[in-house]
């Protein structure tokens, strides 16, 4: 299933050492100013190779759009956008052919179809996430327009939350061979009160939904998240003043929507699976073997998924902003 | 949105003081044997008032299957199944028909919609998921033909794991008019590798999407969830020898498909919003005013919960075990 | 799939002789007044049993409203409604139960699922359509709130046009122990330009799908249908002046979105398959026999299928236009 | 709405002077044998400019694939396919930037989205049918495999049968800048019993729905159609021996649910709305003009309508064939 969202349709595609990665936007209202231009700086921000902490993959990631504007403007067409991948050193990965690496869905996937495009994980590849970068630009411009925005924020990576220890866990893991993983705060801001939709469509279940959804993701919580089931009821329901709420412990939703105070998202992200340690794992043909995987891989992939679990809640709360629209 | 799934598909109705609760599932196979009595006893188990730590509410909660079954077998049709209220105490909810009770989508429903059902919380109630739980009980029964099993367990109330201290926690917290939050863990045995759909119909996204919908439910981890995030990649990973993985930090799924490992879902729940010590608020008018909740209310929720966790968990397994025969 | 819809979501269910059918509205817009009495005048028309050229089959059909009513006004919450089945005699189709009908679905449900309710056609029953009419008589009563009103009118039976004859053709096919088709015509009018949605969601061809998905319909028509085949361009182009349209060949649609003129719908049904004249079949185990069907059975189903594709005209036409407030 | 299917799902995007034309198949099986080789024949059969009884206009509609296969086969991965634009005159057009095309959508894409791309019909372009047939090449691939095969046929021009007649007609509408209509015959062979959901996912209702999202299509027929609604029951039921039907007037398809017959549809074309001569019209501005279109146009589109027919039934089947294994 390759296609997220009911009114702000996007479908996905593309592997990581394929011929491109691209994205359908399908439900984009009318008349709205869009170019290349909206979604190049987004890209930009998810390009790997940005620093020495980051995997050292050169690609430009030009976006073409395709369809969907006439003279600088949405038509009400799907808009299509295109990504052609440039550094595709596949032959890194022709040692990995018969490997399934291990905390890859490298033996999901060849369980699952009887094929695989080992390529730097094909369609497992978090290269796949370009493609949601670029449509999640997209809804953030219209959500900039309704005066919300969107941010992230590492807050925790191997258990620390201070940026300088931060920044040496993750050199420390680099130099050993290692990976580090990490907890990363995602907010909407002026999200106005009504979004979400009981009972199977509730804005916390498609957060939870779309976050999950990111590779590496392993835990979401909305709101105060485990830490409210440590709390008495009297601590953690949010009293009510004629002005509005006195506090914030629900993350900006209840009974599954919006509230109209911020929403606060909050992801647990493990650490990356490929590392250059050895490793005991096994290949296609049922043999043991060591594997040792040495291309080019970030150390913490944390920040690199900012954008991207960002565009997730864009592309959710834009979602049910359209969907909104029908009770108006 | 009242529909749930793709291939098993439910379809919910009812409010906790309206004429009944009920489900359609379409995309049920055929030839199945099925009857109230596969039904019933879950919702027995659901139900509330067997102790004193429960919401005194007598339901009895009889299940009537109105359609889809011939000579006590599935045909392929929809099965259309209903429970009737009975113990409705409207005027018990007089006092809150203007009020927004704190924590609770009095709120959001009402702005959403621009009326709101009061009795009992009307469609957020807890009660909608009788309904849940009766279209689970079905799912399990084929689940348990295919070997797969469904367990649920409180693992942690108010911060304690003792069964002992979990008691006096509830205990406490009753006789001082408040409530506790708690975390729960669901695991499903005996499932096939291959369940689940990149990118965006994931299995951990699925059921993060199925868990957060349920209402309570602020976090959702699997496997080993947020504790991943504070590992090495040479930790997190789980090797694999030819007779499978040697570990299963991944809780069953990697790259969003079932390994064939056990499954392991955790969710926080907070705790019950309902409490009778008084807390600040607002009724409809704009005015602040002080409210005790006195009601039938459980105070502590996370026992109640888990046979819906159970059922929606079921409901995800079944719904991909369907979807999965597509590729054979 | 028993789902219809993708805003204004209707889910059937129910058999023939079981013991009821329903239907749950899934998106039906909030505060809007609604009660049996809206629904019941509907069902009434579509009842057999009102000449002798009916079936003469007694139900009251009386509908029951088991949720999303909240006093007398819809709340936003899924509308469950059924009727339960009263005048079943299930022994008039014990002969039928391991023989294929012709002209019936009996033999490709026996195929599909390996199991078939015979009692009365179950699932494939033309009762089915009492979920329909319920349905759509809500839709209907909204869309009279716009302006917007459908009717259908039996234009043609067995090829005879005038009143009289068709009556005449009825009565000498039911004294034969024979059956007649017909041609019916369902407009809409006062339709707001743009409804429907390119290209896969175009007005026409939802219609098209909603007619040709009413037992016994075999062909759709829109505007002049066929008959367009035959006529140059330069006649069957609608002229425009400054005014509007200066005629409406093309029914109402075009490029899939409708133009504010009546939407013309034409459908040609079958003769109902059910006669008492002897024909040849088949039964389960393979053998050959002969069959001749005494049960009660309508001698012409045009007049009964008016209600059941107004009902679909309606509610095509009124989750279009719940679509279309995203435009705005 | 530019998503078609629920199994083999395709969503398409493109305009006829834009950049592309395209097409994302969500779905497809993995492990087939797939290349451009499979896809590029179909495209040539439909492209225009082959004879003088098409539009000139000049399109090497070269098909690239640009994911979803390694190595020669399909991997379960999303297949994305575009075709470059290249033959794109829009100077052509610059007369009608502001003038709807009697016949044309012209009007209702402005009237509903407010903005409108004119050049040679935008989105509503017959050229979007580019990337169904390429879909339609992949799901017809598949089909042959399994012994399934489609083929279309002009039955019917202007009114006539006889092949001289049929081109007499349309020579002699492009000498007077007229057009024709017709009517083709599509069908399916060798599709297995059992395709098909009752009751709104009818086999029938599903070709209905494909044949009339056809621009130009204005009426659909299944099996006998509207000759069927002149009959007596005793004529239009297919009688059944033990070694199956005796005849096929239903067209293959009872309840919604495949025979395992040829599969017969019909559907009726409206003469091409673009022709040259003079027309009353008006303006986006409301002022009446005469419009006389000179652009590239075919006199009678229904011969080029038959590969997007035919793709557009094998796509229903190839659906339907998907969907039905999980019944197995």
């Amino acid at each position: 299933m390759n296609t997220f969202g009911r009114n702000f349709k996007i479908t996905t595609f593309g592997e990581s050492h394929g011929k491109a990665l691209g994205v359908v936007i399908d439900g984009c209202p009318a008349r709205l100013e869009l170019s290349e231009a909206d979604v190049q700086p987004l890209l930009d921000r998810r390009r790997p190779g940005k620093s020495a902490l980051e995997s050292s993959r050169q690609e430009h990631d030009r976006i073409e759009i395709l369809s969907g504007i006439f003279e600088g403007k949405t038509t009400g067409a799907p808009i299509a956008m295109i990504v052609r991948n440039e550094d595709v050193k596949s032959e890194d990965y022709a040692a990995l052919r018969d490997v399934f690496r291990p905390g890859h869905g490298d033996i999901t996937y060849y369980g699952k179809y009887g094929i695989r495009d080992h390529r730097g994980g094909g369609r497992s590849s978090g290269r796949e996430t370009v493609a949601r970068v670029a449509a999640g630009a997209v809804a953030m411009k219209y959500l900039a327009h309704e005066g919300i925005s969107i941010s992230g924020h590492v807050v925790e990576v191997h258990g620390r939350t201070l940026p300088q220890d931060i920044e040496n866990e993750i050199r420390a893991a680099q130099a050993a061979g290692d990976s580090v993983g990490g907890i990363a705060t995602i907010t909407a801001t002026g999200c106005p009160a009504g979004l979400g939709d009981p009972v199977f469509g509730k804005l916390d279940a498609q957060i939870a939904c779309a976050m999950m959804g990111i590779g590496a993701v392993k835990g979401v919580e909305i709101g105060d998240g485990f830490a409210a089931s440590k709390r008495f009821g009297s601590e953690n329901n949010d009293p009510m003043t004629k002005d509005g709420f006195i506090s914030n412990h629900a993350g900006g939703i209840l009974g599954g929507i919006s509230t109209g105070q911020e929403i606060v998202v909050r992801i647990a992200v493990k650490p990356t699976p490929s590392i250059s340690k050895v490793q005991q794992t096994r290949d296609v043909y049922g043999n043991e073997v060591k594997i040792a995987i040495t291309g080019r891989h970030d150390p913490c992939i944390v920040p690199r998924i900012l954008p991207v679990a960002e565009a997730m809640l864009a592309l959710v709360i834009f979602d049910c902003l359209l969907e909104q629209k029908r009770y108006q």
